[in-house]
C-alpha cells in the first residue's frame, strides 16, 4: 500500500482514492468482508485530509461497494461484485433525469402503461374502439392499392403530392382554398405542434391556450421552453394578450370545434372576435380542427375559411375519423411556413410513412373516407345516447353534463370536488381508466373526460357503475 | 390633428405614433401621395423628441407605408394599401429566424429541393433507386396482410409487439440477444437520434463523433444544444475523452460498419478499444448499424453483441435495405432507456405508423426481407463494379478511391482541393446532384460521397462524365 494520489488536472484526489479502492476490490486484493484501515490511518498514508478520505468512502458506500458496521468500521460489502458491475454501466437514471425533454405526466404514463392490457375498461380514451375501425375495409383497400416505386422512397419534404392534392379537395368542402404548397403532411396533429414549437417560436415565447386544454396533457411547447398562458373569451381579450406578450413572440392555440376535453364549440361571434384580435396584434392562431369530421350536425366553418391574412395555421388529421394507426395529419399554412415546417420535419424523421400516405390518399380520393365518417357519426351518436341514458339513470344528484354535439367526449362534472389522484388510483385498482379533469386544468377537481368512443357497450355499463360507486363513496367522505 | 401620445406601460411613444399614422392611412384620411408635415413640426405637435418621430417614420418606411422623396419630404407611398395588408400578417420570417430549430444546411436544402425533379441526376443520394425497391413484392405482400383492428389504433409506447418479436429473432442472427422490452420502434434512425438527444442528454452535453460523420450533415444533437466534438481512433483516446467531457454528460456516436460517408468499417481491435474506453468512462455508445444488411461479405459482429454492461444503444433500420418509405427503425437499449425513449416518442408523434409496422413485421417473419437483401447485395455489387470501371477509365490522375465493401458509397477523393460550394453549384446548374465532402467535414475540399445506389446506369455514365469535365476544368484553374 505505497500508492498515493497526486495532483492531476482532471481527476480530484477523492476520485483517485475511490477508483484506487474499487480497483483493489475488482482485482480481488480486497475480498468481501475485508475490513478497511481506519479513516485517520488512510488519510495519513494517502497524504490527504481526513474529509477527502471520508468523501471517497461515502461515494463507495453509496455505490454499494463498501458498508459500515456499527462500531466496528468500514468493510468491503457482501455484494461488492454486483455493485462493481452496476458501477461500470452508464448512469442511465442520471441521464434521464437531467435530459432536455420532460417526462409524460405520471397519470398519463399510468394510463399509457395500462391501456395495452385488455382487462382494463377505458372510459377516458380519446380513440375509436377497435369495433369502430374499418379493419375489413382497410384490408380490402390494400388489395386495390397500386404502389408507384417512387412512393416507396423518401417523400418530398411537404409529403406526398397525391395526398396533398386529395387534401386540397377535402379542404375546399370546408371553405378552405389551399394549394399543395400550403400543405405539410405530418404524423398526426401532435407532431404538427412539435414542429410549430421548434420551427416557428423562440425560447420564452408565449403560447396562449384555452383554460381547459389538451395542451395541459401534452408538452410540445413546454418542452421547447415556451411559456403557457390560458385565455378566456372576454371583451378585454386584446388588452390581456398585449399585456401578457410584452412584445415577445407569441401564438394562440385553440380547438374551436368540439374542444378536447369539453366538447364545446365556439360561436360565430367568438370565432371572429379571437381572429380579429389576433390579426390586429399579428399573433398567429393554431386552429386544431381534428374533431370536425365527427360533428353530429354540420357546424360553423373553420376560422381558417375566413382567414384573409395567412394568420391561421390549420391542423387536420385522420387519427380521429379513420385510424390513429395511420399517423397522418396536415398543417395548412402560408407556403413559406409550410416549407419551414417541412424542413424541420425532414430533420426530425425524414417524412411520414409513404404507405400511410398512399393509403390516406386512396381513402380520400375514392370516397371511402367520406362514407366511413358518415357511418362513424351514426355509431358515435348511438354510443353518446347510450351513455347519456346511463348517466340519467344513475348519476343524477351526483354529477351534471351536457349533451355532446359530436366527437368522443362528455365533460362530466361531479357536484363535489372528488376527482383527485387518489380517485384516479381507486378506479385504476378496479381496472377502470379515467381521464381526470386535472390533466386539462391543474386546479380542476370536479370533472372527468368521459369518452363514449372506446369501451364496448358492456364495458361502458360496468365501468360507469363502478364509477358511480366510487363517486358516491368519495362524496360521502 | 390634436391627438398626442401618452405614457403607457405597454406601448412606447414611438409605437403609438407609428400606429396612429398607420390608422390615418388605413381609414383613408391620408391617401397615397399625401405629404407629411416636417419632422420638426410633428415632434412639436406630438410633444415628443424629434428622434422619436424619426424612428416611427423609419419603421413605417421599412414597412412600405411611407416613402422619402429626395429634397421634398416624406409621403404616403403609392403601395401603402398593399403594405397595410402585409403589415397585418404575422411576421413569419421573424418567427422562422428566431425559432429554436436550426434550418437544414443550404446545400442540403438545395439537394432536397431538387431531388423531386426527375430531370436531375442524383450521384450522391443515400437511397435505393426506385428500380431496386421491391414495389411489386410490396403490392403482393399487402394482399397477404391480415389486419387485427387493434393494430389500427395507437400503438403501445414501445411499438408493435409483433414487430418487436420479429426483431428479436433478426437481432439474434447478429449475436444480439434482446427481449421485446429492450426494443423501441422508431420512424427511422434519425428519429432515434432526436429521441436520444432530448431524452437522454442535458443541454451542454458533449457528443463525440467520427471526424467524417453523418452528424455533420444533420443536426439532431446540435438543435438540442449539445456540443459536438470529433474523435479519432488513437491510443490516447481515453485521455482525450476525459479532457473533453470535463465531468459533463457525454455520448459517443459511431457507424462502425460501412461508415456514412466513407464506407469504412472498424477493425476488431478498434471496436474493442472504443468499447473498453467508453465502458471505463461510463460514456454510452450509440452504434448506428443501418448499413449492415448491405455488406457484400459477412463483416465483424456489432459492438452491441459484446456489450455486457448495457453501454451500447444499437440502431437499426429498414430504410437502407427495404424501403425508406416505411419509416421503420429501432433502438436496442436497456429496458429503462427503451421505456424513456418510448415515452418521449409518445409525446412527439404517438408512435410510428401501424401499417408500416405490420408490413415490416410481415416482411421479417416471412423471410421476404432476407431474400430481398440478398438480391440487393447482388445488384449493389454490380453497380459498385460498374462505377469503379468508369472511374478507372476516366478518373485516373484526377481522383482516387477505395473498393467498397458494401452499402451505397464510394468516398471519392480528388487530388486537388476543388470541391467547394461553387463546384457544387456548377454541377447543380448541369442538373447533377453531388454530396460534397464539406457536408461531413466542414474543412474538406477534396471529397464527394459518390453513391452507386440511386441513379440508373445510363445516368451514372452521363453524370460521371459531367463530373469529370467539371473536375478537370476546376483542377486547371
Amino acid at each position: 500500500m505505497n500508492w498515493k494520489p497526486s495532483a492531476h488536472p482532471h481527476h480530484t484526489l477523492q476520485a483517485q482514492i475511490s477508483s484506487w479502492i474499487a480497483g483493489r476490490i475488482e482485482h480481488g486484493d480486497w475480498t468481501s468482508g475485508t475490513r478497511l484501515p481506519p479513516q485517520r490511518e488512510l488519510a495519513s498514508r494517502f497524504g490527504v485530509n481526513r474529509s477527502t478520505v471520508q468523501a471517497a468512502l461515502d461515494e463507495l458506500k453509496a455505490d454499494g461497494l463498501l458498508e459500515s458496521r456499527q462500531g466496528s468500521g468500514v468493510f468491503v460489502s457482501g455484494s461488492a461484485w454486483n455493485a462493481l458491475l452496476t458501477r461500470s454501466q452508464p448512469n442511465w437514471q442520471r441521464h434521464i433525469r437531467a435530459s432536455v425533454h420532460k417526462p409524460n405526466r405520471h397519470t398519463i404514463r399510468l394510463i399509457n402503461g395500462s391501456e395495452p392490457d385488455p382487462s382494463f375498461i377505458r372510459l377516458g380514451t380519446g380513440e375509436l374502439s377497435p369495433d369502430l375501425l374499418p379493419a375489413k375495409e382497410f384490408e380490402d383497400s390494400l388489395r386495390d392499392l397500386r404502389l408507384d416505386s417512387r412512393a416507396l422512397g423518401y417523400s418530398e419534404p411537404l409529403g406526398s403530392l397525391r395526398l396533398r392534392l386529395a387534401l386540397c379537395r377535402h379542404l375546399e368542402s370546408l371553405g378552405i382554398f389551399a394549394k399543395p404548397e400550403n400543405i405539410c403532411i405530418v404524423s398526426g396533429a401532435l407532431q404538427a405542434l412539435q414542429l410549430i414549437a421548434v420551427g416557428l417560436l423562440e425560447e420564452g415565447s408565449t403560447v396562449f391556450h384555452e383554460s381547459l386544454s389538451y395542451l395541459n396533457s401534452v408538452h410540445p411547447f413546454q418542452s421547447a421552453g415556451m411559456r403557457m398562458l390560458s385565455f378566456r373569451q372576454e371583451p378585454q381579450l386584446k388588452e390581456k394578450l398585449v399585456r401578457a406578450t410584452r412584445g415577445r413572440q407569441s401564438l394562440l392555440y385553440a380547438v374551436p370545434t368540439l374542444n378536447n376535453p369539453t366538447g364545446h364549440s365556439w360561436s360565430a361571434l367568438e370565432r371572429s372576435h379571437v381572429y380579429n384580435v389576433c390579426s390586429e396584434l399579428r399573433i398567429p392562431i393554431v386552429e386544431d380542427d381534428v374533431y370536425r369530421d365527427l360533428l353530429f350536425a354540420p357546424g360553423l366553418p373553420p376560422i381558417k375559411a375566413a382567414d384573409s391574412s395567412g394568420q391561421v395555421l390549420y391542423l387536420g388529421s385522420l387519427s380521429k375519423s379513420l385510424s390513429p394507426g395511420l399517423r397522418i395529419g396536415w398543417v395548412v399554412a402560408p407556403s413559406p411556413v409550410a416549407a419551414r415546417l417541412a424542413d424541420v420535419k425532414m430533420q426530425t424523421d425524414y417524412g411520414s410513412s409513404a404507405f400511410s400516405q398512399e393509403i390516406a390518399a386512396h381513402w380520400l380520393e375514392s370516397g371511402l373516407h367520406q362514407r366511413n365518417t358518415e357511418r362513424l357519426r351514426g355509431e358515435l351518436g348511438l354510443r353518446a345516447a347510450f351513455v347519456q341514458e346511463t348517466l340519467h339513470a344513475s348519476f343524477r344528484g351526483l354529477a351534471e353534463w351536457n349533451s355532446p354535439e359530436g366527437g368522443f367526449y362528455i365533460w362530466l362534472r361531479f357536484l363535489r370536488p372528488i376527482v383527485d389522484k387518489s380517485f384516479f388510483r381507486l378506479l385504476l385498482n378496479r381496472k377502470i381508466l379515467i381521464n381526470p379533469g386535472y390533466l386539462y386544468d391543474p386546479d380542476d377537481q370536479h370533472h372527468i373526460r368521459l369518452s363514449y368512443a372506446y369501451a364496448s357497450y358492456e364495458e361502458m355499463r360496468t365501468g360507469l357503475e363502478a364509477l358511480r360507486q366510487e363517486a358516491e363513496r368519495a362524496g360521502n367522505c
